[in-house]
């Protein structure tokens, strides 16, 4: 007689096969990580010999639920700022108060108290992606819970690499450490396409096919991000997505809330898996995924909670229903998105999505012991009908809440039983969590009266890129210069010439940066101004480096328009000195090398400075980059005749100030 | 020293006062029904001697919330048919099994079933709107919870009432013998216009002002709605509802998902609630309703679980959260219905849409102690920010579960402490609850082969008016009637004159009724068919009442486009016996002493009858509406010259197949 570890049987069997299949007095047989049976109580008492058998008096029995997408360890961060707009909740919160307190600690102890909501909440799997991934994954090992976690690339420096390439190489450590796990399935996260460059989702595409993981990225989350994908590359998302090779990898995509049929059936060509995060979408106003075209073009799509500072928990139960009710007012159609469907994509069609389904998904013996128990005898969720045994779908997916949730295994260990967590310690981690929270709180209240909040309030603020390699040099003669950049075979992409007014607003305390109102008046070849454009940047302390001929300058940069008057920005920012700036600047853009660089020719007016001067600029993603870059620097210098001219360290504004 | 029953000290008290007050180390003071003061736990414990004293720890403590619009005792049908279409749910399920099974004692045992729910969820209020509401205010008030009770109002025979007079004379029993009680508000429920009559809506209205009680009906819930009113009366819903002098009593209009800004600013002119129902108008697929624009109109906007059977639950907080989300995602804005604001939805300001303001919504010395205790420390639900005071609000929309609620109070008596309920017996109720279950699944099944099934599950039928007085008689010289009928000063509205082909299905059960298929070819003045109409008739076994000259006939009949061929409909009902009836018909609309009637001069063709025949026919939804029409055709008989013509009793099926 075969030895199985646990029998569970009396239990309403919804075992999510291909065939959805659902046996009423039904058992299931674990041994090990595994289900080794599945049957009806009779048939799998009689067959087995068990170390322990468990009577479920009923409960339902359903494949652990698969949160397809979530940043578990901002568990710490919810409710810190809800009913903002983007921009206020990204910029002024979430990405000042992460680089300031996001620490390997901070995603351990965030993402173990995830780990305990999600067992509450029935789930055994889920796709995290976030900084120190390695954090996760030894929080989410010591738990016992099965996930995706995918270290995230960036083209920002973020909390936890300075580049593109630290990132990347914490990405292949990640997974050579932990390919192979029992519970943790390493991925690479390039963040999204618009926090990314080409050369990043290829370079990521290409480490996730070289180890066979999994890559998880955000794809189409706005409609803003493909109106700008639109403009910038006359193609949606997808499309750019799949030339820079990213489709080749088993591809998670999150959100895709603003894709087209095309875009779905590529996405299906490739084997992706969607991540639908309905509560997120609809608290940030993202919008409605297209859910019921998706899964009509075959695509596996997922469901997930997305992170809990935009949901604000992590609660499936309530996240399939809202996916159901949200697919049948979008379609005008209430016999869409219909229960059985809903509870597929939660579990076995989640599995798929995240390319983990021969682990997971389904109750079928070889499939490891991912199990849940569910009281459906409560006071909210009877009387029950039975004409229709699938009519046990609804009551799990219309009237079941989380906290109907029992008993959870994970690869065959328990988690949670009849109520009571058994692999986390809560209350220490709550009082982390208190400590972190208070220290964040102290922090934003000092930032209170801070420039930056104050820019972000006001609207439209974006961070630019925040390196930048650069030159500046006195010129004796400009028309030498002028005369050498139109001669010397270098490719003149643009040239404009403008009144630059730039107005410095400074503040007590420096660290606050220098906000700048600037009025660009464009001239033309008459002299006559044809257009005039206003804009506002907080410019933040500037790290420098220095290469041979030039500064790598890497901080950052909040561009705002600027659609009020000077008077209101000087009302409302209140700034402790003002300084004016005048300059006459004639502006190039060239290609040097094949590499672009703007060239500024400038005439300081007012407060007026005796010489002109030359400034040699270009954005750079990356330390490699940004080395490859100064060396042309240098080349260009040569080239425009000034290899010896006298290399001018400060701003204009040090020159006028100081 | 004052004395209070009870002293709620060391909780957040969240007044929802005009002031939004929130009091962090607060307590409120309960003597007998009311709420004596509300302040701090220092200043409560130094002004009152307690007869008990209650430390709260840190709790949440809110007004108990308020569920604008349900059906409580609907509890006994969720889950009954999920994922259907409107008219399949609704004609197919819900109402025939209401014709079956509601009594009051199905009322009692659903809606104290609801009750304990609703305490579950932190709810101490709800509307109302069912049949035997008699029944329900005894099990709420058994209960302990407050409710607008309305007693249904219909021009269908319903399950309590055989006729709009009886549910109006019920309605106004009920109202005198519940007026007055400390839980009840009794109020009448009119259920929407397009199961009522201008005259219906207009006695209720005068019923409701008569007694000074609330006035509970369903407004705009689909598009299907509003069209058909802009089709017919040439407005949408809200201006007709006010012609019949709805609007001056005390409204609550639930749904509202189709009105517009006009609309919106004639219900805030007439002070009328509304009850938005998030859940019920996504998973019937209603739409959205514009709740932001109401708000901003100034209307009272209350949040309502709609009835158990289109949600498939009471639970408020899933509600509130719901409720912000779509309208976030709708205006795509994500600042929209900040979670302050819906709270208050929830409190203050659904009391005002329920007209019930005076006594409850609020912490306030002078309302009744309707008091919710909530636990804000639950792992999905921390850490917490405190820099921001209305923080707490934000927890309580976007983190709170229904299953944090621990201690509920309504009008001075506990209805749950620490989580278990104190005066709801749960258990037996269960049972009552799943043996109705039981006898409702094999009423089902039994029907499962049935004919309107069938037609329902084709879609498109809809009930039509089941009363219509009639006479037959037989015509010696049809000639003689055409001339009276232009000669005699009736007005003529409509004429037509078709050739129809019927084709009869019988089946063996005849209580299944027989399913008619009709074609109408429309003739004009030259003898040419110039439009063809196809219809489906199910037509149930006819309740006859006789008058002097005429048939009251009362059943049931569904009507169906037939978009399909003969053949189809043969091979998927497979009927017993077919007969074809075919008949030359010239029909008249004409008014007569002020009412409609439908005048058909018939001769049957295939099967050849001798004879013509002449038809009178009105439709009545009133026992003394249908005594006055009889009346009436016996005159319009005399007009015609066929006062001593012969009746005939039976149909034209019968004279054919007998």
């Amino acid at each position: 007689m075969p030895h199985a570890d646990f029998l569970l049987i009396h239990a309403t069997v919804i075992t999510m096969n291909s065939e959805f299949q659902i046996i009423p007095d039904g058992a299931v047989a674990v041994h090990g990580q595994m289900i080794v049976a599945v049957g009806t109580t009779v048939e799998l008492e009689a067959e087995y010999e068990a170390g322990e058998v468990l009577d479920c008096g009923g409960k339902a029995l359903i494949p652990g639920l698969v949160n397809a997408h979530t940043h578990a360890s901002m568990t710490l961060l919810r409710g810190l700022e809800d009913d903002s707009r983007l921009d206020v909740w990204l910029l002024g919160y979430m990405m000042p108060v992460e680089r300031e307190f996001v620490s390997p600690e901070f995603c351990k102890v965030g993402a173990k108290l995830a780990c305990a909501e999600m067992i509450r909440s029935g789930i055994t799997s889920f796709a995290d992606m976030y900084y120190y991934e390695e954090a996760v994954a030894e929080a989410v090992a010591e738990v016992g819970m099965r996930a995706v976690c995918g270290q995230t690339v960036l083209k920002f420096p973020s909390p936890d690499a300075e580049s593109f390439e630290d990132s990347l190489e914490a990405a292949r450590g990640f997974i050579e450490r932990w390919k192979g796990h029992d519970l943790i399935i390493p991925a690479v996260s390039p963040h999204a396409p618009y926090t990314c460059t080409a050369e990043i989702m290829h370079a990521c595409a290409e480490l996730a096919k070289e180890y066979d993981v999994p890559l998880h990225t955000h794809i189409s989350e706005t409609a803003q991000e493909v109106e700008q994908w639109r403009e910038t590359y006359d193609m949606p998302v997808v499309p750019w997505v799949k030339k820079q090779g990213t489709l080749e990898a088993k591809v998670i995509a999150a959100h895709c809330v603003h894709i087209d049929t095309g875009e779905m059936h590529t996405l299906e060509h490739a084997n992706a898996g969607v991540a639908h995060n309905p509560s997120s979408n609809l608290k940030l106003a993202s919008g409605f995924a297209p859910v019921t075209q998706m899964l009509e073009a075959g695509l596996n799509v997922g469901v997930g909670t997305d992170g809990p500072s935009s949901n604000n928990d992590l609660d499936m139960f309530e996240e399939i229903r809202l996916a159901s009710f949200v697919a049948k007012a979008i379609t005008r159609d209430p016999t869409a998105l219909p229960a059985r469907k809903v509870f597929e994509m939660a579990t076995s069609m989640g599995a798929r999505a995240l390319h983990i389904d021969h682990l997971t998904g389904s109750l079928e013996p070889g499939k490891r012991a991912d199990i849940v128990l569910v009281d459906l005898n409560r006071v909210h969720n009877l009387p029950r009908f039975d004409r229709d045994p699938d009519a046990v779908y609804s009551r799990l997916i219309y009237a079941t809440k989380s906290t109907d949730v029992t008993d959870v295994m994970v690869d065959g260990r328990w988690l949670m039983q009849a109520g009571e967590l058994r692999t986390v310690d809560v209350p220490p981690l709550l009082e982390a969590a208190a400590e972190y929270a208070k220290r964040i709180d102290s922090f934003l209240v000092e930032r209170e009266g801070s420039v930056l909040s104050k820019l972000i309030a006001i609207g439209g603020a974006e961070q630019a890129e925040s390196y930048e390699v650069q030159i500046k040099v006195r010129l004796d003669d400009p028309d030498d210069v002028i005369n050498n950049l139109s001669s010397n075979g270098l490719r003149i992409i643009r040239h404009a010439h403008y009144l630059e007014y730039d107005t410095y607003f400074e503040f007590d305390d420096r660290d606050q940066g220098r906000l700048r109102h600037r009025e660009d008046d464009f001239v033309n070849d008459k002299g006559e101004v044809f257009n005039v454009r206003y804009r506002l940047t907080l410019i933040g302390p500037a790290a420098e480096r220095e290469f041979p001929n030039s500064v790598l300058l890497s901080r950052s940069r909040f561009i705002a328009p600027a659609s009020h008057g000077l008077r209101f920005y000087r009302e409302y920012f209140k700034p402790e000195n003002e300084f004016p700036v005048h300059k006459d600047r004639l502006r190039w853009l060239i290609q040097f090398d094949g590499v672009e660089f703007f060239i500024n020719v400038d005439r300081v007016l007012e407060p007026r400075l005796p010489n002109s001067f030359l400034e040699i600029k270009t954005r750079t993603w990356s330390r490699r980059d940004a080395e490859d870059k100064a060396d042309r620097i240098t080349a260009l210098l040569g080239v425009l005749g000034l290899g010896s001219a006298e290399v001018v360290r400060d701003e204009y504004i040090q020159l006028i100030t100081e």
